[in-house]
């Protein structure tokens, strides 16, 4: 949705198709899945630039690329601002789902944190730099073969960071009946996320734990499985309810809301 | 899109749900398949009751019920308006294309047509009945059960009537290269049709020519074969390009148009 989701003055057209996709894809990426083929709904008004939807499109077709999905069909209508309905279809050989995490489970992640956080509050200053917190929240990256990888490794859960890693793990947690504790100091903290921090006064760990629109990969293993390549861990499950980080509840603000 | 394909003064949430989903079963309907899951994804105001939405779901699934498919997932969203973003899947043994009308075919339809132009029509006036043509308006009628029967019997093209019967129409002869010619005394114009087309001062025949939102399906058959029960012979595929009713080009309104 226009103004929720992008702004067209801080994002050219193909970088919201690239991150439309990106974000539909990543939902099968967290289930362990393969996206195959995705559909496009779209809202425009009467006076949008054709080649704005040109951009757009070709973005959403860029993005599919990295995990050969295609889009497969659509539709389009008027609508007085720019809303895309993305739906993503995919294969999954053993999906893996938000409820399977067991108390002993390692807690581990896969991909960025915190930089597309850093890149909307730089862009919501006027500021336009550092590029890489910028660029990170125009489109993301999401580590597709992650997913994959986990599901065949035995991820006992698995979800995206889309609302912050507290409120995503939280996800984990409610769905399995688990408590989970992350451990702030596993969290490598990338260069711009700590430049954005320290212009704007802001805890670099806030970005970290509470930024969304991240679509890295948390998931959950056996204490006995050896992580796959590009997974860090950073935490535990335990009995009880309800995340925590370094064993105490999270100071800092909360994930994003959808109706706040 | 709240306030161009649905107006909340006009329609209860229910009726919403249905035609959203009534529209999006048509489609597979239209290709001679049947429908088996629905994915929706929903913007709503932050202020909108929570019963709209419940109501609106409701609606969803009843319609889903007429031809066996349930709502398989979705997502839900903030935006100013309310959009409601539907995909349908479904199964096609032999899916039927727009491309397939060869000169000598049949023209047939199955459903209604007129009525839900001519209940927007009602509304728009400030009037409420005849009901017919109002209920029609708020929850089409797609005949479900023609679309894999045309297929069964082997319809050469098919296509639903969303935007007008010559606009549609015209989409088969375009894909298909060939002309078609509508033969409009044999259309039954529903009693309902009659009434608004009297009391606005219009042509009952532009209701049933251009009028969208019918979800009748409209397809072409080869001569030899014997029309599906509930298909009505309206006309022929000639040879040329376009499409004409009793010969000549028809001088009322065009169809709907998403951009005009």
């Amino acid at each position: 949705v226009e103004g929720r989701h992008f702004r067209r003055d801080w994002s050219t057209a193909h970088d919201v198709g690239r991150k439309a996709a990106a974000c539909n894809l990543s939902d099968i990426n967290a289930m362990g899945g393969v996206a195959t083929a995705l559909t496009i709904g779209l809202g425009v008004p009467a006076d949008l630039p054709v080649q704005w939807v040109m951009d757009l499109v070709r973005g959403l077709e860029v993005e599919c690329a990295h995990v050969g999905a295609h889009i497969a069909g659509g539709d389009v209508t008027a609508s007085d601002t720019i809303v895309i309905a993305v739906t993503a279809m995919g294969d999954a050989r053993r999906p893996v789902r938000r409820s399977g995490a067991m108390p002993g489970d390692a807690l581990a992640v896969a991909g960025d944190l915190g930089l597309a956080a850093a890149g909307f509050a730089t862009l919501s200053r006027g500021f336009r730099s550092p590029k890489a917190a910028v660029e990170a929240h125009r489109v993301p990256h999401p580590p597709y073969a992650a997913g994959p990888q986990a599901s065949g490794a035995g991820a006992t859960a698995m979800t995206d960071v889309s609302d912050g890693l507290i409120a995503d793990v939280g996800n984990i947690a409610a769905a399995s009946g688990v408590a989970i504790d992350i451990d702030s100091s596993a969290l490598e903290i990338p260069e711009a996320v700590s430049t954005v921090a320290e212009a704007l006064g802001r805890r670099a760990l806030d970005f970290m734990l509470t930024g969304g629109d991240s679509y890295a990969l948390v998931a959950t293993f056996s204490s006995e499985t050896s992580l796959p390549e590009g997974w860090t861990r950073i935490g535990d499950v335990l009995g009880g309810s309800g995340v925590t980080v370094d064993g105490k509840e999270y100071d800092g603000p909360a994930g994003h809301q959808h109706f706040r």
